[in-house]
């Protein structure tokens, strides 16, 4: 382990105690110091969240995504007031991995959902800055443990869909829930392939005025759609509704489905079997990623790697007899240290 | 690169001229080379693969799965002889990770596929002996090489579907063919979740008889289905199929359709794109299965990480802190070499 220094550890020590008595701005700081790309701020965060470790786990962690256009803002603002108003505190975490570095991510945007934004229960953050998406969902994790250490009930993950970011939430969350529109399958608004398996609940927005017969279809044709999947051989079926965040209706619903669905986890000692082999996953692709990471960056391994990467696309070498040439200039540089 | 003595290279030239000359007993001797797990038997290997790669790439390859009990044996022997009596010479590979060492893998099983197995212009290879996945999907794709190489025009790969199987044979094939039973939907006989969003072709089997109308509901209720996934943006949209081994009726369709679906990818030129990312991918999946290999074997770290494991998993510490110092232990033990 990295050798701590005894002022940073007063330092997490004192933070850790801030942020489990609930103060709203060392938990802000804390995940500042989360989300920097300093070496020093990186080795304070593993502190602190050492710290918070055994304060966590306590909220329903719900991932969430859908379409452009479907919805997803004025959904989670309706349903996040819907739980503020049946007591619960929330936190509202994003995965955005093309989030334009000055101009943020439209993930989390506190003007999107202005009203949840001001209600004192809610705590909003937009995504980390744009990164790899290994280590924005890292991010995201930690960020999601420090709001539970903090004493949130529920926290609730958006991503929109860019690359592998929905697989990357719900390795994060206890479920996900998936956006659709009335009418679904339209080549814009239809889900993005491989998605759709990943729910764990399909909710179709918009069941309202004009559209409501029309997400009614939409909903029976979801769940005939889930019927020919096989049940994961263990956990709770997905589940299809529908609900109108402007005229208020469902949302209740949606939040029972989410209980029945996590009740039914606790009780047959998923949730605890799902988490434990998430948290060792992240582990592995921490490692994996920082390995490859680290090779790649090598100098004498780049301009190789990007050589050969040409020469392989092209067909005149083969991936196993270029890897093995990568990894030979790799392993060599590590020996010369 | 491995420095490959002459004689080596010698004895490569001599079979890669006969297995291109369509010496069938050449191919199965490079095959059993490519599956050899000694390392100078590996040598040999990539030496050989070398000197065929310009002569691969002119067959269409079908990736195909299906539950147990789905008759894929009945289907690929009956659309496998089709296909000889169309003039294709077929080859038909597996990749089955679970195959027990001594009985063999049930797929590629020549005595469930006798009359296939008899015809002349079929080369039917059992998977390669069981180990982890990535090593015997990326021995399965060097053996689909040298096919190709020996000049057969269709290479079929076919899988149960146990863990990630199918999703590394797609990442073989130009395009990947799901077999699901009439009636569909059943625990056991559902598509496994992920597994139908790779499908590029879906053919409900056993449409005679008692069946016949069932299967035709069922064909409907899959293309119901996949209209509710967005076109993957670029390429065909999914084909429903029904069809009888037992009849031999459908089969002729089926291929068409594959045909089709494979013109439509030469055209745009998608093909090409898919196979070199697909190379690429190859690659660098590589690179990354030999470096954690490396790691995870590593004397020091072995110990290491088994405890860590267990210590994240109880929530006793954070994965990120794990996999630092997992990988402190690792780079430390490289430095000492």
């Amino acid at each position: 382990m990295t050798k701590v220094p005894s002022s940073l550890e007063n330092g997490a020590t004192e933070s850790a105690r801030d942020i489990l008595s609930g103060d709203r701005r060392a938990l802000a700081r804390a995940i500042t110091l989360i989300e920097s790309a300093r070496e020093d701020h990186q080795a304070q965060a593993q502190v602190l969240l050492g710290n918070l470790l055994s304060h966590t786990g306590g909220a329903v962690r719900i991932g969430i995504s859908g379409s452009p256009g479907v919805g997803k803002s004025t959904f989670i603002e309706a349903f996040g007031l819907h739980l503020t108003e049946i007591g619960k505190r929330l936190a509202v975490l994003a995965v955005d991995p093309s989030s334009a570095l000055s101009g943020g991510s439209i993930l989390g945007d506190k003007t999107r959902m202005e009203r949840l934004a001001r209600a004192p229960s809610v705590f909003i953050r937009p995504s980390p800055a744009a990164g790899a998406l290994g280590g924005v969902a890292r991010r995201t994790r930690e960020t999601m443990l420090a709001c539970e250490a903090a004493g949130f009930d529920v926290v609730l993950i958006e991503t929109v869909g860019v690359g592998q970011s929905e697989a990357a939430v719900a390795g994060l969350a206890d479920l996900f829930v998936l956006l659709v529109q009335p009418g679904g399958g339209d080549d814009l608004q239809g889900i993005k392939r491989g998605v759709m398996e990943l729910a764990d609940l399909i909710i179709v927005t918009k069941a309202d005025g004009d559209l409501r017969d029309l997400a009614r279809h939409t909903e029976s044709d979801y769940r005939s759609a889930l019927a020919l999947i096989r049940a994961h051989g263990k956990g709770p079926r997905p589940q299809v509704l529908s609900c109108s965040a402007m005229e208020e209706s469902g949302l209740a619903e949606v939040w029972l489905a989410i209980e029945k669905h996590n009740d039914a986890l606790v009780s047959s000692g998923e949730l605890a079997t799902k988490r434990q082999s998430q948290a060792v996953s992240w582990m592995w692709r921490e490692v994996e990623e920082r390995l490859m990471a680290a090779l790649r960056d090598e100098a004498g391994v780049t301009a190789l790697s990007e050589r050969l990467e040409n020469e392989v696309a092209a067909g005149r070498q083969s991936p196993v007899a270029a890897a093995t040439a990568i990894l030979a200039a790799f392993r060599q540089q590590d020996g010369d240290k």
